[in-house]
This record gives C-alpha cells, sequence and structure tokens, in this order.
C-alpha cells in the first residue's frame, strides 16, 4: 500500500469542473470518495480507498466497487463528519500522506463546495491547512496559517485571490500588483483579481485562516 | 424608470450555471455587471443600468452596450468596491429596490463567487442581508441576520444547508430533519445536506450571519 506523498481524492462534483485529463495526468495514488468513487474506476483508476454512505449507488454499481478497492470505509448516512473529511483523515492519518489534493470539489452544490472550503477551519484539521489543496479547471485552492509565505506562481494561472476565511491580522502583500500592509480583516471576505508581478508573491499574516486562489479564465468564460 | 420590487442583476460567470430559460423566466427589471451587460442584450433583454469597468468588452461589444443601456455607471479597474457591490448599491439606493436577485454569480472563478457571497459582511452591505439572494441553477443561496425565521421550501429543492458565515451564538434548526438547540458556532461552516419535514423550516440565532442554501442535484450529477 503506498505511503507519503501527494494523495489525490476525487469527490462527486460535476466532471464539467474536473482538470483536462484528470485521470490521465495525476496518476495517483487515489481515494475516492462516494460517487466518485466510481467514476474513478470508470476511468480505469484504481483507488486505493473509498469513504462514503455509497446510498446514492445503485447496487450493480455498488458491487463494482466492492469488486476494484481493498479498503472500503463505509460511513453512516447520520454523522459527525462528512465524507471528505473523513477521507482526508484517512489520508494523513492511515496513508501518511504528505500532500491531500481534492478533485471534484467545486461546481453543482454549493453547500457542498463550502463543506469543503471550510474543512481547514475545524480544529481537527487545521493543522493540515498548509497541505490540502482543492483544485478544479480554472481555479487552485490553498490554505495558510500565520506565517510568512512566498507563493509561486502557476503558469497556466493568472489571477490570484487572498481570501481571509476569519478574520485575521496584520496582512501584509508585499511584492503583489495591489499591496497590502498590516492590514486588519474583521470578517470573511474575498480580496479578488490581485496578480504576480514576477514568479513569486509573498505575503505574511498573524492570526486565523487564510484561503489564496490561483484562477484563470476559460476560453468559454472569454468567448461564450 | 423601474422603481421597486425585485431587481435582477446578471454578472459575469458561466451561462453553464444559469437556470433554464433564464431570461425568458425572470422578466425583470435587469442590471448588468460587466460582461453580464452584453449577454443580457444578447438575450433581447434591455437593462436598466449597466455596472463595470468594461475592459474585457471588444470596442463594438462596448458600443453595443452603449447603444441598450441609457444609465451606465462605469467603474474604474482599481477600485474599492467591485462591480457586483456596486450594482447592488445601485438596485437598492438609487431604484428603490425591495430584493436583489443575482444571477451569474457561480461557477469559473471561485475568487468571484467568494466575493459575491462575502458582500454581505460588509458594513454598509449588511443591512440589505435578508434583501440579497444568489441564484444559480442548483443553488438558491440567502442570507440572514439574527433572528427568527420560517423558511418556505422551494418546490424543485431537496437539500437545505445551514451555513454560518461568522461564528453566530444560539443557533437552532426547530424543525428540520437534522435538529440544533441553543448551539454556538465558533467559525464558518456548512451544515449541509439537512432538509425539511415540511414545507417550511424554522430557525433561529442571536448574533452573526447565516447563509442558507436550498439546492438539489441535477440530471447529470445523478447520471453523468
Amino acid at each position: 500500500m503506498p505511503r507519503g506523498g501527494t494523495f489525490n481524492l476525487l469527490v462527486g462534483g460535476p466532471k464539467a469542473n474536473w482538470p483536462a485529463d484528470l485521470t490521465e495526468k495525476i496518476v495517483g495514488p487515489w481515494i475516492g470518495v462516494d460517487r466518485g468513487t466510481l467514476r474513478l474506476i470508470e476511468h480505469n483508476v484504481q483507488p486505493v480507498a473509498a469513504i462514503g454512505d455509497f446510498d446514492s449507488l445503485a447496487a450493480p454499481e455498488l458491487q463494482r466497487v466492492r469488486r476494484n478497492v481493498k479498503d472500503i470505509r463505509q460511513s453512516q448516512p447520520e454523522k459527525d463528519f462528512t465524507d471528505t473529511q473523513m477521507a482526508v483523515s484517512v489520508a494523513f492519518g492511515d496513508y501518511g500522506a504528505e500532500q491531500v489534493d481534492i478533485y471534484g470539489a467545486t461546481g453543482g452544490r454549493l453547500d457542498h463546495f463550502l463543506a469543503n472550503l471550510f474543512i481547514v477551519l475545524e480544529p481537527q484539521y487545521k493543522r493540515y491547512a498548509n497541505r490540502i489543496r482543492l483544485i478544479d479547471k480554472q481555479n487552485t485552492i490553498s490554505f495558510y496559517l500565520p506565517g510568512h509565505y512566498q507563493l509561486r506562481k502557476e503558469p497556466d494561472k493568472n489571477y490570484l485571490a487572498f481570501i481571509p476565511l476569519t478574520s485575521i491580522d496584520h496582512l501584509s502583500l508585499l511584492d503583489e500588483k495591489y499591496q497590502l500592509h498590516d492590514e486588519p480583516i474583521p470578517y470573511p471576505i474575498s480580496l479578488a483579481s490581485n496578480e504576480f508581478t514576477g514568479e513569486t508573491g509573498e505575503f505574511q499574516f498573524d492570526t486565523g485562516v487564510l484561503c489564496v486562489i490561483q484562477s484563470c479564465d476559460t476560453y468559454e468564460a472569454r468567448h461564450e
């Protein structure tokens, strides 16, 4: 069983939001979350583990999951943690993941997306914040605890957003196009449409949890 | 010029997320935000007003906007408020809107979506919270300030989520499938996948700002 390195989670959001050629480009290991498990198998990926109540799967679909995944953790429909949270725990706790990249977390139901976005605010998950990313075809979402950081620009992303998910103190954006200096941020806000001025972006803050989104427009967005 | 009632804003998110037959079903009045203005005109809707820097529009597109909209508010690319925020101010302040429904606010760039989601946390906009909704093909997002409420179930929506956007006190979900009683919520969280037990859902809380999402699965989500 694989240990360490990056684990990829596929949750049940719409395929339309996946990065192009997701399952060919990202080799694995993969963990399936609920219907995401079936989608991995349909794309000829054998997940190392699967988490979910699987109550939306038809009987033959569930059998297909059982045939293809050794480590299945069946969750209860009424539970304190979401399937995605459980999968994050399994990846870090049982498989010793260094990094967890979550796909299929955007689009569709926004209560699901926000549950995924806010995972890192839960006390049990906060310590993993800078090792979790949510990735879709237009956005890479990463998370930061207080400190000083230098962020690397992704080649295909033009926009940079700083999004305090809680109140945070002394936010400084040091070399971005639009800068801030020791700004107190009293409530969640999306400081969107900033840009890198070079290959990296430097920032720091003192308290709270900061989300950073690198994003791009799609061809469709510009031309539809 | 129309006054009062519901004003509809169209912002620039992907059409794929619009409710079906949006511009036929929602008669207006409409306010266009940046590229949303052009999309309204392309759908034979004459917006009462348009807000944006319009810097992503080609010259003929901008001319088309100018020919079709009397009340154009050109914003600066570097500004303290987003175009959507300005449009909300124009609708409530200049047009006396009772309610503002925002379409095109989801999908695509998530820094934009979160900027729209967090508008009601801004002190200048908080008083409008319960008169603003974000609507897409699967989600209706509404906002609440402290109080006691009875929410009406939308016929096509199965899921109900309560999403404190700040810490909130004494959250009670009184007659929903999964109930809470005087629960303190210390940080933003998406209490997702709840359900109505009848035609209405009763809830109350004492402090902070609460977002409520009614959502549905799509046919594609179940069968893709």
